[in-house]
């Protein structure tokens, strides 16, 4: 890996004229200079692979955990399925440009809205290198340059990826700064990055609750808190038995390591007896451990001890907790005390409860009888995904092309002066 | 006045807790209470007058500066406009609740977005007390609480008015804590507001650039930017001189200390010698100081040396800074270059020239041949205004009750589950 040793603002200086060349493209420059990458990453695999070696090496020896390491590791199909995902976006109608409608204002100038690229913006992940691919392409099929921090894991595998895009893009007469990497991944640099305002409009850290704290904290840059997900399933008096037991089976096990899976579940009080023992069994077939409150451990005997902690914790693994509430407004009370604004979902047969649940729990994506596994761009229907938004600003939920837009306002006028 | 010695952590949960009442609310109940408070501050206006006497005396004696003291000095007449503000907004239709689509997944779902309050509003402003019961009147219409954060100046004189608003909204069994005020107006407390994550969902900094600035840099609630405006107007080479001068003087001395003024004058030089003369002339007769750059300065012999500096600066003041250009790319160059993201204008009879300022400048409203003033959300046609963003995440431009919004995507399901 050669040195790149570009200061910090040079890199946003590049970005920020990058971002203006980009905003003047066309989706037909853009598509084509996605399609460019798309085959430059296919042909230059083995250079991708060959690096991406020298990362998953230097973490075993660093003793990093197994999990990591796979998502470290690229192989044929997972670049393949990069250059997929860029084929992807292709296909995804490009937002920028659209002006909604224009109004006629009493001195007779003309308003309306026009959809824009949001300009330079930063990402801030970790160890997967599949991430580097996906959000240039999200980012250049908006119009928008992307300024890319990766996990020091990764730094040889997003680096060859890196110069692979910027040489097909170079090959196209495309803006190459359009997409550029921090190779010096200190944390001192990472902190000076946040700060950045002069050149960077808007940061998305897209990893663990850890980095998405350190940013929120750190930044003073925009940010889009992405991800965490402390996410319940509520199984009201009235609920479908059986319909309960497959939402929490599926919400829970169907993909353990994800921010939408059910980490918690609460049960009203008078369905309890009949409900847990069914839901439990089902989960203790995946080998789910469960953590009860006094009352729910009364209802099943494997049930281990559920402590405050444990109801505010995202465990992302084969485990969960329970908490028996014996009125919906009791439920609601203690899922909007402990979760993070992400999915959550009620299983009931009474019309009310629903309406109730839907207009009371405040998070991204509120389900009445299915399973919180689907808030994801793909399932919602955006044919892409930059991330889940978990705050209120900007954009909330699964976050497509559109979340990587702003709009400014275009008058177009004959002499008008105010009054 | 009475010592409030409820800590910050209390007044954010008792804000936390109100949001979820007045999420409860229809329009009726709220605006219900907005003409109760107007006909409350009405009332009382003998209480909040003596009140502001004890600011403005305690101002006076501080030796505070004049235009300051008439922003905070209130009238019956201000005290009128306060409540004629709360009336025009009950007449707004209210945003919240509406469900723009309900569409169908593959699964038979239906997952649609909901138009739903922020939750918890801060609001941290300067002198001026008419903006608490403004920024309540917003707040309240679209079912969020509000922790205001006025100036220390102004302590009495908002103490009075958030006050006689708590009674109303009691009298109206109507939640007393979706407006608080913070008594303690130290530093100390604001950047702990600025830190309250748990409870306030989004921080709207109202006043100078100074306050803005730190609002952004100490605050992990995420902000929405408001108000700086290094405004241009561009005359281009076939400007229309007799227009651009009507534009130019009423963007620069309709109103001097606002943020949609125009602090800057970029002119092409292929028509600086017909036009500048016009244009200083006009704006001389309004005592207005031109700062030139060494080529403007040979086209009027009035005009004093415009430095690096003066380009960056918003003056709020008679003072206008003149750049000359030898092509529309440079004074877009130096447009994007020097303003702050507010309110940008072309004074041009090319339509080639027009587009490409349209679509090049980066500012919340672009104008072709009118004047920058129009930025407003009474000028827009909303009806009412928490501020103008010159960020681009959430709202950019003048911001009405959309703003004080945001989405949540519901999905009514009947036992679906992801494969």
């Amino acid at each position: 890996m050669e040195e790149n040793s570009v200061s910090l603002e040079e890199i946003g200086a590049r970005a920020k004229r990058a971002s203006r060349e980009m905003n003047r493209l066309g989706v037909t420059a853009k598509n084509h200079g996605l399609e460019a990458v798309a085959e430059a990453l296919l042909s230059h695999q083995d250079k991708i692979l060959q690096a991406n070696k020298e990362d998953v090496t230097a973490a075993k020896e660093k003793g990093i955990k197994e999990s990591l390491i796979d998502r470290l590791c690229l192989t044929k199909e997972r670049i393949s399925s990069m250059a997929e995902g860029l084929r992807q976006i292709i296909a995804l109608e490009d937002p920028v440009g659209e002006v909604l409608s224009m109004k006629t204002t009493p001195l007779g100038m003309q308003i309306g809205q026009k959809r824009v690229p949001l300009g330079v913006i930063g990402i801030i992940y970790e160890s997967r290198p599949n991430v580097t691919a996906d959000a240039f392409g999200l980012c250049f099929k908006t119009g928008n340059a992307v300024i890319l921090r990766g996990g020091r894991d990764a730094i040889h595998s997003n680096y060859a990826i890196v110069e692979i895009i910027r040489e097909a893009l170079l090959r196209c007469k495309l803006p190459v700064d359009s997409i550029q990497l921090l190779t010096d991944t200190s944390h001192e640099t990472a902190e000076k990055f946040m700060r950045l305002n002069r050149y960077v409009d808007v940061l998305i850290p897209r990893g663990g609750a850890g980095l998405i704290r350190t940013v929120v904290e750190k930044s003073t840059v925009p940010v889009i808190e992405t991800g965490t997900g402390n996410c319940h399933v509520y199984v009201d008096e009235t609920a479908d038995v059986a319909m309960a037991a497959d939402i929490i089976e599926n919400a829970k096990t169907q993909r353990l390591g994800v921010c939408n899976a059910c980490e918690s579940l609460v049960i009203h009080s008078k369905i309890a007896e009949r409900a847990l023992p069914v839901i439990c069994d089902r989960l203790a077939a995946h080998s789910v451990e469960i953590r009860g409150d006094e009352r729910a451990r009364a209802f099943w005997s494997g049930m281990t001890e559920a402590t405050e902690e444990d109801f505010a914790t995202e465990y992302l693994d084969a485990i969960i907790s329970v908490k028996i509430a014996d009125s919906i407004e009791e439920a609601i009370e203690h899922i909007n005390t402990y979760n993070t604004g992400h999915s959550e979902s009620i299983v009931t047969s009474d019309y009310h409860h629903a309406m109730q649940f839907l207009n009371e729990i405040d998070a991204a994506a509120v389900y009445v009888n299915a399973s919180t596994r689907f808030t994801d761009g793909f399932e919602f229907g955006f044919g892409a995904e930059i991330g889940i938004s978990t705050q209120k600003l900007h954009a909330r939920g699964p976050m497509g092309l559109l979340a990587l837009t702003t709009t400014k306002y275009i008058i177009l006028g004959n002499g008008q002066i105010r009054k």
